[in-house]
């Protein structure tokens, strides 16, 4: 049977090392903090992460990474996407030779701009063909509540994206293959930042159209900066573009619709960091996104208006009547 | 100024007469009922269709059909989309010449498996350069209370699509024209029926990512049948198809979510009906777009569901675990 390594124990670490497990192979889980691996070790359950979810027995936990990775055919990444890079060049040395590496991570590097594939194979110094990423409509609670979920797996090996759909197939999870890393990285990255403009929108009482237009919008600069870097137009329309784009902003789960609408209750930044007691990922990536978009010379107003909101201390009120008003045109 | 008549008083005839009158023409409403003009004319409120939104001065109404079309540039059909047809037979003589013919249905013909605007076309007799359709993310009591939206003005005549635009544009409500007549119409349509399945999944306590799931798949069969009938497919990915849809869907306002959530408690369609005092669009439309599909050759699972519960005694229990199980597919 297949050895997994899982590493990263936030909510989705975990919620796939379940999924993992339940379809049938060993998984090993890292943990940063010895406490969190010793209390999965112990209860089978983590409690910061994903409260109240059984793990199966083929799970176990470790804070040390050789344990983690020993002997494992499959690595999962589920780290915080801006600590990706940190995290990897400690581990290049320890990936196991002919491993495929598959990004749970939705996000785009500060500064560099670049997706978590990108960093993966500058970083493990790997060939982009042993990479492969997960991403679709799966909020974590739902996913280890085993309600029916579809995802898509995408990598430029197609034998391998194989290996990962067979790996997390399961009677309430159906994995579908796809070559378009890029289309399927953006989706996942760029939802994060238009699901913040939807949390604001939301708080400040806007109605279903004027949500249901966002979405719409949201959707079509996230396409318009695809194309722009090579992926493929229809992703978008899919399970990694609007599937996972209108499960986060519909869902009281999301964490970046909840963090938007700290945002536009009148919150400070830090003010709804405390509240949230955590930063959103949809946050930090909505600078690089904004940077990506200028660099190709892709117009994001939403992405340019959140990154407003978060970094220049610009009123959401002023952001969201800005984008809901003159500034609407079609896609 | 401009003169308009808007035929049909339900919820959306009532709040485009209002947009109509706000944005300036002079704008009579014709009802079938004397007494729901009578009131409308003595209180400035369709208290049946859209209580307590007041309309402005210049809306009058009466239920006599020559009175509202006299003189009139721009003609409103909002009547159910099932009695279009019939209705039509007693109007077309009483047309102004040169009048612009605007559908705000969104429905297909039983038995034609016809859209509106070739209903329109056929019955009054008109060319098809003469129709314009409105569609888009506008659920009538948010626009009715002025919540920002935006809809798509489609026509094969840009000047008349232009001339429609203008009658309708207000700061709380931004149209864009299109020409894509044909995926304006079955985005409105289809989606109707696609928001009977969600209804139905909501009701049975589905997450969010089976939702999102759902929204994704219904776009992907509106768009093939929308493809397969000329229609341009980059429609559903705007305000027409993805955005009328994850509006619809969203909504507690919506009729046909709300109908599919009546269906997904295990109530009869009779009961349904009881309980939501109409039928929704939709499970008429259900029929002949299954029709329209089959006769096209398009795949169209969700619609074949939604119909089998509709009319064949499915129990939705069974029919949405089909589709969100074994059956889930990319698109």
């Amino acid at each position: 049977m297949t050895r997994a390594a899982v590493l990263g124990a936030g909510a989705w670490g975990t919620a796939f090392a379940k999924i993992l497990a339940e379809a049938g192979s060993d998984v090993t889980m890292w943990a940063r903090r010895e406490s969190v691996a010793a209390a999965i070790r112990a209860d089978r359950v983590n409690e910061a992460s994903l409260p109240g979810v059984k793990l199966p027995e083929r799970v176990t936990a470790t804070s040390e990474l050789a344990a983690a990775l020993d002997g494992a055919g499959l690595v999962f990444l589920a780290v915080p996407s801006q600590t990706l890079r940190g995290n990897l060049a400690d581990w290049a040395g320890h990936l196991p030779g002919d491993s495929t590496l598959v990004s749970l991570m939705k996000g785009i590097e500060l500064g560099t701009t670049k997706r978590m594939s990108q960093v993966i194979v500058e970083t493990a110094r790997v060939d982009p063909d042993r990479v492969v990423v997960v991403s679709g409509p799966n909020l974590a609670p739902e996913i280890a509540a085993e309600q029916p979920a579809a995802t898509v797996v995408a990598g430029t090996d197609p034998d391998r994206a194989q290996l990962v759909q067979q790996a997390i197939a399961l009677p309430y999870l159906r994995p579908y293959t796809s070559d378009d890393v890029i289309g399927c990285e953006l989706g996942g990255a760029v939802k994060n930042v238009i699901a913040l403009a939807y949390g604001m929108a939301n708080a400040m009482g806007m109605g279903d159209n004027t949500k249901a237009s966002l979405i719409t919008r949201g959707l079509a600069e996230t396409a318009r900066l695809g194309v722009a870097l090579g992926a493929d137009p229809m992703t978008f329309a899919g399970l990694a573009g609007l599937g996972d784009l209108v499960a986060t902003c519909s869902s009281p789960l999301s964490r970046n619709r909840t963090f938007g609408e700290h945002l536009g209750r009148g919150e400070s930044l830090e003010e709804a960091q405390r509240a949230a007691r955590q930063t959103a990922e949809g946050v930090k990536s909505c600078l690089a996104i904004r940077d990506l978009a200028r660099a190709h010379h892709v117009e994001m107003p939403i992405t340019e208006q959140v990154e407003r909101v978060c970094h220049e201390g610009v009123d959401p009120r002023v952001a969201v009547k800005l984008l809901m008003g003159r500034e609407m045109k079609p896609e």
